[in-house]
């Protein structure tokens, strides 16, 4: 099984390690991963200026490829000109920092992830709800075990699995449930401050308000110390308003004949 | 009618200023635009590093307020910072460009809509289908009358319209249809060359290969010179493989009290 590993803490980061260190037990890892952190870059793509790649040691031995670009940049990299074939499965992880509810949408390691399954590649992200992780391993089972089942059951086309999950010792963790992307908000707050020559600048900082109260949504499973694993599709087509719009007639709405669009 | 515009082209674009002028028909706008181009940058926002605004001047008039980030950042520090209340609709575009099909993934254009949805301020992405545009003022009013129809006639939460418009006269356009995202693939290249130092770098290429030529897919619609008119959700669950995933029995995988997890 050819196992193609990437991130978006960066190539350097202990939990990219982790993760290649789990999954070698149960086939070849090639790690192709953001030279540099590429959090909250979402899907995106570098298409302005070229990309480069280099060899990544680490203790001294080759670990994987650097590229200096975004997560869904080294998993089109990684397959079309690194391994120049598709590998059996794309896990992208282990990050630091819930990557459910709203924030899978800012998310780069989802975004690695929604790449490879853009790419037809069947594919898991897996982040651990905390920015200081105490322990990647049982992250790495958890990443391990799934990596083995997606492949053995396959999914639909299209479909990767997110995976979200406690900072917490194993004996802690209630179990594993089948969940949903949960409701919740931002609470956004920039903050304002005063270069050195007196101009403005701002941070953003905030805090994620969770709006669904239900196991089924992911950020509540995780903060009721289960395992939330959520499959997620790039089709962003929303078929209740495409059923509802309907009634709207948008084909009438403006005459093009009689030329409404004055 | 408060209405906020933004775009991924950058504030300067000759996009954004026809959608300016075609929007103050129907209400006050508010400018909030990225300072330089950012062309698929998807939903990346900023965190990693401080963002500053500008006023910027178009033949000495005031037109708005530049964002030295992301689209998605535009829409947050729009809302948050500039205007300080939630507008009545956002409006992102006009691009340069097909925003149908994948490329709804990889949108900087769509982002900063969906960053609206997020907000629950309705929205409306617009592009026409070329990286040459020969005349804003069609789509400028269908942007405008859309902009119109939903503010009137109201999205559930968390939508927004994705729209793709030929980049034909409007006598040629045949109609305005109510789409789907289409299924398409990239057929990605990335193209080798030296540097004047000797060392290889790498240009994304490639071509976008469609594969749903039903009246239904955006991006054919818009090949068959209709107006495309897409609603789209930031909710990513695949509940048909939610539901499929039930038989997988994932909460039993592991089991956690024999410690299977070894």
């Amino acid at each position: 099984m050819k196992i193609l590993v990437s991130n978006d803490d960066g190539i350097d980061s202990p939990g990219i390690y982790a993760l290649s260190k789990a999954l070698k037990e149960i086939g070849d890892v090639i790690v192709v991963a953001p030279l540099a952190e590429q959090s909250a870059v979402g899907h995106a793509i570098t298409m302005q200026i070229p990309l480069r790649v280099t060899e990544y040691y680490k203790n001294n031995e080759f670990f994987g490829y650097a590229v200096d670009g975004t997560p869904a940049d080294c998993i089109k990299m990684g397959i079309k000109n690194i391994l120049k074939y598709q590998p059996d499965v794309v896990v992208s992880g282990i990050n630091n920092g819930s990557n459910s509810a709203i924030n899978i949408i800012y998310s780069g390691t989802v975004s690695a992830a929604r790449e490879a399954a853009i790419m037809d590649v069947p594919s898991i992200a897996v982040s651990v709800a905390s920015h200081k992780v105490d322990n990647y391993a049982f992250a790495g089972k958890v990443a391990r075990n799934l990596t083995a089942e997606v492949v053995n059951k396959k999914l639909r086309p299209g479909t990767l699995l997110n995976v979200n999950i406690p900072n917490l010792p194993e004996s802690e963790i209630k179990g594993i449930l089948l969940t949903k992307q949960g409701k919740s908000k931002w609470d956004d707050i920039y903050e304002e401050r005063i270069d050195p020559y007196g101009r403005k600048y701002y941070w953003l900082t905030g805090k994620m308000l969770p709006l669904d109260n239900t196991i089924e949504a992911d950020q509540y499973a995780v903060m009721q110390n289960y395992v939330a694993v959520t499959p997620i599709h790039f089709d962003l087509t929303d078929y209740e308003t495409f059923a509802n719009m309907k009634s709207w007639n948008i084909e009438n709405l403006f005459s093009l004949k009689e030329n409404m669009f004055k």
